[in-house]
């Protein structure tokens, strides 16, 4: 079995990344500045910003493999118009390539996109493309507030995103529903407006229909599902009183959480309350929390710990490590297979 | 013993109170209208509405008094101008008023504000001071977004918000932070708006140093606090990394959930992570989620059997259903010690 983590950010970049993402905020400010070119960045440096971190950590945990994109909280698309958000977000996904060539064993790609406020979906949907057929990446991120905590773009069930859902239907690739840094002085991002927006996301999907419009299309809503699995009896009864159907039919076939929740409590709960079909194993390693738990010893994000402690069966254990990812990444299922694992059929 | 559920809101106000409203926000669009006067109500009515309903579901469940406020959904401070909110306001208390003197021994007051975005808070210091010594109200709702969703305001821990924590503790009365509905199309209300400002709150609170300018003011995060025992140990690694005292010290001894959440799963992790000295009965009823739980038969915000449900001690019934709220709301306290209820001293 493989242990697969659904769920890692680029957050230990080489600091030339940073240092060209800086030169491009300056130029917003001054466009009389010159546009900036990327920077050389050399394999050894991203050796071993992987090495002492990201891969240390999954070696050190029992860990096999992340799937892995560009770090969320700098995605930030509220920041220039799309020109910056393409070359930023362009940077950002070549970077994570060149990770998962220097290490195909143990990083597969996930790509940011070029999201920009007021720019129609559409415009993502190259980017998009590029990352899957020619980088080989197997899912993306999207995010449902490009404004930065505004939320000043239409619901994820509006029109307004179906072409790109087309293009990920046609891909084959799920996203991970992911918002990005927060410009409003009232969300903090990791501790507010990411949570927010995973539980503002599953309550879109309560109220519209899009499922219906796109049986194939997937999501994984991060960070445990936000508030949903601690609040699961408020959208079961949500979901009665706006005549919808049932969350298994309505919502759960097409949604899925993972397990970023970082401590044994909640973990517990979300295997009570949702299939275990519907959670993939996930950590956000290296990411929001990055300290020790004194309570344990542990890393708080360290989430295997807490997936280990429960009483699953070998098939759940595959469910949750590996195959559910699989089932929902359908392109890293083939990359796996191309190198001669097959996995488990359940 | 008193069960006292400390989260009630008018929601079946007789329908002349809605027509009131309605000709407000018709004057609104079209100000040649005549200013809408208060409706009539008789106490019949008024008995009609909550004998069938907040008292009988009361009865019904085994709980004796309700900490009763307007209905949350249609404060909508966004609705109109600061006289308009004012007027609307001052209406709902004092329809509560008449519903707390017609059942003393069943509901106690607690008010809405004359917020209104981009108004100072100052401004709702007089209407906070005639429901408490005037109506004998013990607590109010304040809403950190009167903006309805796009969350204008400043974080509950700026200085704008000062002049109004003044008077909540000279007056040493708490406030539930509760949002009111949405205007913006990404958040339904009572399943991502409230939930999200539970949330919101709580990492506001981790951020700053509010009670320690404020060492007796008392907030109450309904909702069972949002998101945030689900993810208790993202809050207290987010303490952590941002160098804040732990949450014992930092932020509970001023912050107290309630029990609305709506199965028992949810309502064990709660009393799991969060000490019950901080943990308040509540229901939210008749509320958000009206229907019944097709898995056990009852209602879904019937939260008093989650808790009877719960290995509790005597003395931790007590701190759950009564003593909390007596010392979270001392003015309810001594309206209790008045009719010669002294309660336990734990």
């Amino acid at each position: 079995m493989l242990i697969i983590d659904c769920h890692g950010h680029y957050t230990t970049a080489p600091a030339k990344h940073q240092t060209f993402r800086d030169a491009q905020i300056a130029r917003i400010k001054n466009p009389a500045l010159p546009e900036p070119t990327r920077p050389d960045i050399s394999d050894d440096e991203i050796r071993e910003t992987i090495e002492t971190n990201q891969l240390k950590l999954l070696r050190e945990r029992g860990a096999d493999m992340t799937i892995f994109s560009p770090r969320a909280s700098t995605m930030a698309h509220h920041v220039g118009d799309e020109a910056v958000s393409r070359a930023w977000t362009e940077a950002c996904n070549d970077l994570i390539k060149r990770v998962v060539d220097l290490y195909p064993e143990n990083f597969i790609g996930v790509c940011q996109l070029p999201q920009s406020p007021g720019v129609p979906i559409a415009n993502s949907v190259a980017e998009l493309e590029r990352c899957v057929t020619e980088l080989g990446f197997v899912g993306c991120n999207l995010n449902p507030d490009p404004s930065g905590g505004h939320w000043t773009a239409p619901p994820l069930t509006d029109k307004h995103w179906y072409p790109f859902y087309e293009k990920m239907v046609e891909l084959d690739v799920p996203a991970m529903i992911h918002v990005s840094g927060s410009c409003n002085a009232c969300f903090h991002a990791t501790g507010a407006h990411y949570i927010n927006a995973d539980t503002t996301a599953f309550m879109q999907f309560i109220e519209g229909d899009l499922f219906r419009d796109f049986p194939d299309l997937r999501f994984i809503i991060p960070h445990g599902g936000g508030a949903v699995p601690y609040h699961w009896g408020r959208y079961r009864g949500l979901a009665d009183m706006l005549k919808r159907p049932p969350l298994p039919e309505h919502v759960m076939k097409n949604v899925y959480f993972d397990t970023c929740v970082y401590h044994q409590p909640g973990i517990d709960l979300l295997f009570k309350v949702i299939d275990i079909k519907n959670i993939l194993f996930g950590s956000e390693m290296v990411g929001a929390v990055r300290g020790i738990d004194p309570e344990t010893g542990n890393y708080f994000d360290d989430t295997k710990r807490y997936l280990d402690s429960l009483a699953l069966s070998d098939d759940d254990r595959y469910r949750v490590f590996e195959g559910n990812a699989r089932r929902v990444y359908p392109r890293l299922d083939a990359a796996l297979r191309a190198r001669g694992n097959a996995g488990r059929d359940l």
